[in-house]
């Protein structure tokens, strides 16, 4: 088998066979296939796609090239989500304790944050004590225990997919449906949740700008999953305002606590229960989608919920009197509050000017491994829908200095459009996806 | 500018700029920008193509990437052939010496044979004695002095060229017209003769089999080379059957001889008076393409072209003695007839097949570097439209051993299509492409 001929085959549009794709990306693994032919290949793939064959076969590939979970042994059905990434999203902190309240096991790996996506990683830091890095041991023995465990990823998980990604990240070839959706699935497989529900950001603040293309990678995710073996649905969820108030690591702990609490907002509410009951239902402890929904509204409402993030964070070394006193986050020292300049309705609230104003004041990462600040960020005081007065808040700015407070200022106020007249409400999940017969 | 950035551009479909193709370009002869960039960019070219515009400055930016040679100082009007490669071509062993014949003078950078096409190097390097490496000066000298020269390339010649073909090679990103025809004018431009035909092959035995792509090909260099500034023109030759009888390094040697002596095969003849007569004319050496191929087949009636083949071959370290005694090349030990199976008219002679036998034989070579036997090749003794009998000879190999020669004489038979009804003639050459006025 000649490399260049199966690099050829793809350049002219030809379906690829699975020993093909092997040779391809388990000699990348090895070192006997050459990056400049790997990244060649996925240029390839990004001009000519992919068959759902193909697709798959990837995803297996990458998914077996080094350690898997087995998490049959834990005595828990265990359920996980994944998020595409998106301004404010902390569902995680609230999803995983409304389902374990309810009796099924939440096993994920995450990733950092990058560029304008914050990563749970990164928030859970946030919280004194909290550790993140575990070994597969350590993450089965806390999940058998608990019921709970959010991580890094092991080296070892998928080490195709790091590869394959980090090559990607600096030829151009992130921007590919199957590429995207094997990469991530290949994670999920690898670790072996029996239940997985797929978050899949549509907006100006997510990867996916458009509904057509989110679907195709939603659709592409939940075919992999199944045809895995695995109980799976995706749900598309609107990105064009920042979900919730919070955008900023620390910021966004606070108010997954709050939501816990029972004073969340109503975007944020909505979407973590409707994920939660999605994976009650998948993982057989809801009888449907509806029923599950209203495990994880009687979990928040009786404080079930909240109570298991306490014992979470303990059980990952964070200290838990911060759920009684969030005032034990670390807090940045400047605020600077955004006035409104006249009356009217909010029309909408730009998610992606957001995260750059909030990139802006060190919360997030241009590149892979740049330091962050956890404790800036924005906090928003108005949505799409509400009404304003002149000189009432807009946002909260949370800097570390004043004069990058004032400079994130006024990149916040260009976020919000204002107008004459009411706007219409936004959906905040605009589809979902399952599989046949789910 | 981000190398990245550039590279998604390019496979959104974007047309880049000069300064971006240059980033890329020469960031890669610098070693600033690596392979793995490069080959994803050469890949998004092969599958979203280039404008003209790009494919001008992607070959300006190539041509003016290392040495280039100046040839306004040498005293004489400068003409140049390309061609594409095909099997069986010779042609440069005559239309040399033809062009010089009637006071034009010809310089030529030349290449190595690989897989089906030969190497005007290796063919003149069968011929005792014969150098071809030279150093610009040298190359120079002889121009001024002899009117004549080919050589192979100085490495410093285009280097961009050279270590983008290199990689083009092995990432599956050579099938692009592009960059075919952006490579092939580099070299061109950075020689700098003033007239220049291309003989672009179409057919089995060519690298484009189709006549479209081809015409497509030639149209773009000669775009290319009129807004350099070149007198230009391009022809369209059939490479369905051989070019001559003779294949196999020494063999063509002898066959161009033979032509030169007014002896040669009809198509040979054709093709090469016409490709001289083109340069005549570009050169500004005859009124019309019609005069300069009577200037041709004069110099050729007469034996002016074959005395300077003879001088030629002396200023360049080879044994004249050849002319009058080709029994002075090397010759292969084996003979084996191939004889026809029955009687019938012979409709056509596979190029590609005897190409492949050929190689079989050892005169060509799979990969660069490989080692060739120049003694070895193909003659055949019938071509498309000849009537012939049962048993009577239809080409003759030329061979190492008896058992290799066993093996090609089979090869040989199976190009062979015999019919029961005379075949319908091919034109040798099938369309001109000149630039506006030419």
């Amino acid at each position: 088998m000649r490399t260049v001929d199966i690099i050829e085959r793809k350049r002219d549009g030809a379906e690829l066979s699975r020993e093909e794709i092997e040779h391809l990306v388990m000699g990348y693994v090895r070192g006997d296939v050459p990056d400049y032919q790997v990244s060649a290949w996925l240029m390839a793939v990004c001009c000519r796609g992919m068959s759902q064959r193909e697709t798959f076969d990837l995803t297996a590939v990458m998914a077996s090239s080094g350690e898997t979970l087995d998490l049959s042994g834990v005595g828990w059905p265990v359920a996980d989500k994944h998020s595409s990434g998106g301004v404010g999203d902390k569902t995680t902190l609230i999803v995983a304790p409304l389902v374990r309240a309810r009796g099924v096991a939440v096993a994920k790996m995450s990733g950092r944050g990058l560029g304008f996506t914050g990563g749970t990683l990164d928030k859970l830091e946030s919280i004194p004590g909290f550790r993140v890095d575990m070994r597969p041991t350590q993450f089965l023995q806390q999940l058998s225990r608990e019921g709970i465990v959010v991580s890094g990823q092991t080296p070892d998980l998928a080490p195709a997919d790091r590869l394959l990604y980090a090559l990607r990240d600096v030829t151009g070839t992130v921007a590919s449906v199957p590429l995207i959706a094997s990469s991530i699935m290949s994670k999920k497989l690898a670790v072996g949740a029996g239940a997985l529900v797929l978050d899949v950001k549509v907006g100006s603040g997510a990867l996916m700008t458009g509904l057509a293309e989110a679907r195709e990678l939603a659709r592409l995710m939940v075919e992999i999953g199944a045809a895995a073996g695995k109980r799976i649905s995706a749900l598309l969820s609107s990105m064009d305002q920042p979900l919730g108030c919070a955008v900023g690591n620390a910021l966004e702990v606070v108010e997954a606590i709050q939501t816990l609490r029972g004073e969340g907002p109503a975007d944020l509410v909505e979407l973590s229960t409707l994920l939660a009951g999605e994976m009650l239902f998948l993982a057989d402890a809801a009888e449907s989608l509806e029923a599950g929904q209203r495990l994880a509204l009687e979990a928040l409402a009786s404080g079930r919920a909240l109570e298991v993030f306490e014992r979470w964070v303990e059980a990952q070394g964070g200290d838990p009197r911060i759920v009684g006193s969030p005032g034990l986050i670390d807090q940045a020292p400047f605020r600077e509050i955004v006035e409104s300049p006249r009356a009217g309705w909010v029309q909408g609230v730009d998610a992606r000017k957001i995260a750059a104003a909030s990139l802006l004041l060190g919360a997030g990462r241009a590149r892979k491994g740049d330091p962050i600040d956890r404790r800036v960020g924005v906090v928003l005081r108005a949505k799409g829908g509400a009404e304003v007065q002149k000189g009432q808040p807009l946002a909260e700015i949370h800097a570390a200095d004043a004069a990058v407070a004032r400079k994130a200022a006024a990149d916040v106020l260009e976020a919000f459009t204002l107008g004459a007249a009411p706007a219409v409400p936004v959906a905040t999940v605009l589809e979902r996806l399952g599989p046949d017969g789910l």
